[in-house]
């Protein structure tokens, strides 16, 4: 039965008109959608070309055209001298007001259903007073970065297409100058492979080192983003507690595949991994076996005297993955992070990168290498350390009318500083802050097995001295 | 017994002069250094600071405030009134001239060596005539890009803090209009996922859908990247053949968990998934809760005719998982990428991506998303689809000398095409075009388990009509 003109001149302008392509393609949008569902059914003959040209106030052109479309998509069969037919299979019928998609259940597999319950780690994107790892970006020289963006981009399309897997050989360069001199590093550019971040580098190392079970020691309390990617590749989480000198294994403990640490600067205590300790694990990780990520996070930024050198440069045996990242010391939307590597393992990771995300973007890169190369990095980094050593110290100032219950930790550098509360209160002081815009990191929740201590980790570094203390302003009335 | 003074003389010279911090670095350095190798021993008294400051020329108080540094390190100990000794426990002694790191074998985790022995997935970063997958860098709006940069750099600092894991919003408003209307996707903004490249998403998605020796369906021959993603999760990939309508499953084939495919353009021999097919893949996938990936990664390349609408907005069923990428149109080391997700998928796969990570960088997010709300992206499509395919057809203008060896197969678009050759002739006919400065990507090599095909997939969109016909012209001498 052939349907009445009203009809297909109601469903060609229900269709709406198309982004692009004309009434041709709105013609394409409506027969297709009304196959689909069902409203044109499969054998069914369509009309004329010329009978819907003329039945919706297009030419007969537009029609062929669309025809034309349709049968190539398979939606349509034409037979000459016999007319258009519906192609399709039926769908089930529905009504062609609205689209309603049904939405399955998701699935996930066993490690995503881990994942997804266990949660991500996300950085503040507007961070409060006193949110914890956030640099003061107001700081940072925006006018020069443009400058050297632009020289790159003006000099043509190299570094547009792909790039060293393993990162550009300027960067490399420009990191291990920097790391052998500032940090006492001992190793070459061959060893430096530039990622995206900090986590990207702990998830490649658990994805080569480790395998489902592996126990991986984490300093208790300890940063979040490690232990989310080492569970995340399907380790296993040993809880290793923290003293004044930093890692505190016991002697009797089964020694693990692999330990995560944070040497010169303990997150979130602050005290640094002591010379003797040091020592230790460098030894027992070489008769054991054990790979060490040293993440060297914020010792740029060492206020009181130089920080220690880091452990990779004293590292023999060649067990220490030295982890860096730009995104404290210049922005953290750069997305720019390196780990040194002991030189047999640079081959595979090289590799393992390649099937992650390839390589990092190449003009950032350069801009970085610049950066550093031409003395900009080490001018910005002195001005940093003055900016925020001020800041810790009018923190310190501003906290000390609440030092019957707000009690700050050792705290010779980095962006924040751990504080102490007393016991069981955190909940509710936190709450109190939070009610008054104030975002208190907790310390209790970086705790994996030890005995919790309640605490915040306020972060100072993104503060003006000025700020600091109007937010220690609102602090102190939390518990008055 | 005390030591001579040309002996510390001797130590702080060879230590040479320090990166920053003068003499009393390069002192700190020397002694630090000298203890480590066991020159000087643990207990060993060192000279006074008057003693020493006057053996090698330099102040009292650069001495004393290297050997404080070098007690708050843990390096010495000293006692008032008896003076300075080393604290170290002996390390094995060694010669001072040169460093020397003995490097274990590495021990790589099982995954890690199963990885490490497949090799990655690497694109070429400087491509020869005819290399696959590479855009024309030369066409791009290089200035365009620098002006919009340029005007987010000064805007200020709010693009350089950390961002939405997700993606920039603006650009997930982008992209989601614009895959509606181009694609005939259908989908919002809060289902795009920004991420850095395809093989994330990949690597994304077989952690977050897949277990171990989870069965995965593979076009065979197709992407390689695809298979290391899947392989590098530890997913079992199942070779499935390709015909005339693309992907050609058997009706018994056991139905797996997740399918991957490239159903506008197959990769790499060119032709689309049949409507038929697409329509008992969805409509199986839905009965058998089987996830696909459509990864669509050069449909916006298609010269004869519209491209098909994409799978994903057939999928009632929420089950397909739509893969998109910049890097062949605008340019790949900008490092973007995108999944259109089923919205059950959204939020895990957020969070998963936060432990991967973390987000892509603002920058070059917010400048993407200017350049498709702007129209420049639209009118960059128009401009690169005209060039190639005029590139297309002067390169199948330029291989028809030789269509007696070199049969180029069906290719409505994309910036490579399939060709075949005699059986048993690719390695030898590759090895004489490599010799003359042509790269001839194997197309027996993309297939897993298929009765392999020889050929070459010849990319052709980086290269002008003229070196299209120079790079044949040295084509035709490999088999005269």
């Amino acid at each position: 039965m052939a349907l009445r003109a009203p009809f297909w001149l109601q469903l060609f302008e229900q269709a709406g008109p198309a982004a692009s392509g004309g009434r041709r393609e709105q013609l394409v949008a409506a027969l297709r959608t009304a196959m689909l569902r069902g409203v044109l059914s499969p054998g069914q003959q369509l009309p004329s070309s010329r009978q819907l040209a003329a039945d919706i106030g297009v030419s007969r052109v537009t029609v062929e055209a669309a025809y034309g479309r349709l049968e190539a998509e398979g939606y349509l069969w034409r037979a000459v001298g016999r007319g258009s037919f519906v192609a399709l299979d039926a769908p089930a019928a529905g009504p062609v007001a609205r689209v309603r998609r049904v939405e399955t259940p998701a699935v996930l597999s066993q490690r995503g259903q881990q994942l997804a319950a266990r949660g991500g780690c996300r950085d503040p994107a507007r961070p409060l007073p006193f949110a914890a790892g956030s640099p003061d970006l107001r700081a940072f020289p925006l006018e020069l970065w443009r400058q050297l963006l632009a020289r790159h981009l003006r000099r043509g399309p190299t570094l547009l297409g792909y790039g060293d897997p393993q990162g550009d050989p300027r960067l490399r360069e420009a990191i291990a100058a920097y790391l052998n001199a500032a940090r006492g590093l001992r190793c070459t550019a061959d060893q430096v492979l530039v990622l995206s971040s900090s986590q990207q580098a702990l998830q490649l190392a658990a994805l080569m080192l480790l395998d489902a079970d592996d126990p991986v020691w984490l300093e208790d309390p300890g940063y979040r983003g490690a232990a989310s990617a080492f569970e995340a590749a399907g380790a296993r989480r040993v809880a290793v507690p923290v003293d004044a000198e930093g890692l505190s294994w016991s002697p009797d403990q089964p020694w693990p595949k692999l330990i995560y640490l944070t040497p010169s600067h303990q997150y979130p205590l602050g005290m640094a991994l002591s010379l003797r300790r040091r020592r230790a694990l460098l030894a027992q990780a070489a008769q054991h076996r054990t790979w060490i990520i040293e993440d060297d996070y914020d010792s740029e930024f060492h206020y009181d005297g130089k920080p220690m050198p880091a452990l990779q440069g004293l590292d023999e045996a060649g067990r220490v993955l030295y982890l860096g990242t730009f995104s404290k010391v210049l922005f953290p939307s750069l997305r720019l992070a390196y780990m040194v590597l002991p030189a047999a393992l640079v081959g595979p990771f090289v590799e393992a990168r390649t099937t992650q995300d390839g390589h990092s973007p190449q003009l950032a890169q350069a801009v970085t290498a610049d950066f550093i190369t031409a003395g900009h990095f080490a001018a910005h980094l002195r001005l940093m350390r003055r900016l925020y050593a001020q800041r810790r110290d009018a923190l310190l100032e501003a906290l000390r009318p609440m030092a019957d219950w707000l009690q700050p930790q050792p705290s010779p550098g980095g962006l924040q500083l751990a504080a102490l509360l007393p016991e069981g209160e955190e909940p509710a002081l936190s709450r109190a802050a939070a009610a008054r815009g104030l975002e208190t990191p907790s310390l209790s929740r970086l705790y994996g097995g030890a005995p919790r201590r309640d605490g915040w980790i306020l972060g100072y570094a993104a503060l003006t001295p000025g700020e600091i203390a109007e937010a220690c302003q609102q602090l102190r009335q939390v518990r008055l």
